[in-house]
């Protein structure tokens, strides 16, 4: 039985990882991230999962990202925009993933966990260079050399098992392990009750991924 | 000119490199950490050093590294020790560079800025993972990788000027520069207003360069 930080952000991503970590027999402690982002509900999403999975300890950690802006996430002076466009989208955050995995390196070296697991899905964003098998790579290898306890011959392992999967698979994965989806967050937009627009690229790539399962989609959306 | 980003925390290696980059000419964006450090005087130390420098910027981002605890400079049941100890010492605040960092590229990206100064310094630290250079350029790798604006062809360079230098070659590099290191402050267990103890590993370690440099200590020490 190894300890787990698991990166928890409410969206299904999170959920299915700690999820399949729970399964495994590990001991899940679950790290979220208040960072000024619009979709709040996230944060009462995750505090539901970690509840229901029994995870054995949940923080929340308030940072500051929203402060340094340029994101469409974190910044109200950009809107996030309906599904589609090319290149990088605005609803990237500057070095989200860094901090957040910053942040668990700190958390998992004094609990002397083994390893920090994240949702982190390259084949769906691939427009988000933090979410790139070789990033996660180069921050293992930083990693190594960054901690005490790693240079004292226990690094902690960055597990991204989602990294290949599509949402299909992500869906039949966790669905195979009971995660009620229906309790997830993904939209960009949601309302403070978790309800989702329906239109933007994170409600997109959901939507397809319930269709390409062929199971119905259990997402609350925003009546219009 | 540069735009660059100085990771500034009133400790005199960060009064140096600021120093040093504004001399060379650049654009100063001054970054400081309120992470429930005990020497909480070191902000308004780097707060008086950003105006006496006049930085186009200075921000202080309060991050919750106390809240997870494992050091003696962040977690109020852990004693700071007289100078002395083998091997890490517990003043290691665990990923504290990795976070830091990490923000900083955060801020470089938003600000489209070229590069990020950090006084880290492996000669007299040799006790910290992450002031080591293995370190800063795994570092450095993981963020050519890590941000939108690397991906587009313009990565950030991690620049660590002081990295290689003793206390000494320090004080007497900032000296010429004007550096008035009685505005530092390097204690860990410096009072509200700044006073060093003149006992533990830091204040060994200033004093040491002062004499070594041939120069008076300009450092205020609580009267005994």
């Amino acid at each position: 039985m190894a300890k787990c930080v698991i990166l928890l952000s409410g969206g299904m991503d999170s959920a299915t990882v700690l999820a399949q970590v729970r399964d495994a027999g590990h001991q899940c402690y679950a790290l979220s991230f208040d960072y000024g982002q619009r979709h709040s509900a996230e944060l009462a999403a995750a505090q539901q999962l970690a509840d229901t999975a029994g995870v054995a300890e949940h923080r929340v950690i308030r940072i500051d990202l929203g402060q340094l802006g340029g994101s469409a996430l974190t910044d109200t002076q950009i809107s996030v925009p309906d599904s589609g466009g090319e290149g990088i989208p605005v609803t990237y955050v500057p070095a989200r993933n860094t901090v957040f995995l910053s942040y668990g390196l700190a958390w998992a070296e004094v609990l002397e966990a083994d390893a920090i697991y994240a949702g982190i899905n390259a084949i769906d964003y691939s427009g988000y260079p933090d979410c790139r098998p070789e990033y996660v790579q180069a921050f293992q290898q930083m990693a190594n050399l960054a901690t005490k306890r790693a240079v004292e011959g226990h690094p902690v392992e960055i597990c991204t098992p989602l990294i290949g999967m599509s949402k299909q698979q992500i869906i039949e994965a966790g669905l195979q392990l009971g995660v009620d989806y229906s309790a997830t967050v993904s939209c960009y937009r949601a309302d403070a009750n978790g309800a989702a627009c329906g239109h933007c690229d994170a409600c997109r790539l959901r939507k397809e991924g319930f269709t390409a399962a062929g199971v119905a989609d259990p997402t609350r959306y925003l009546v219009e």
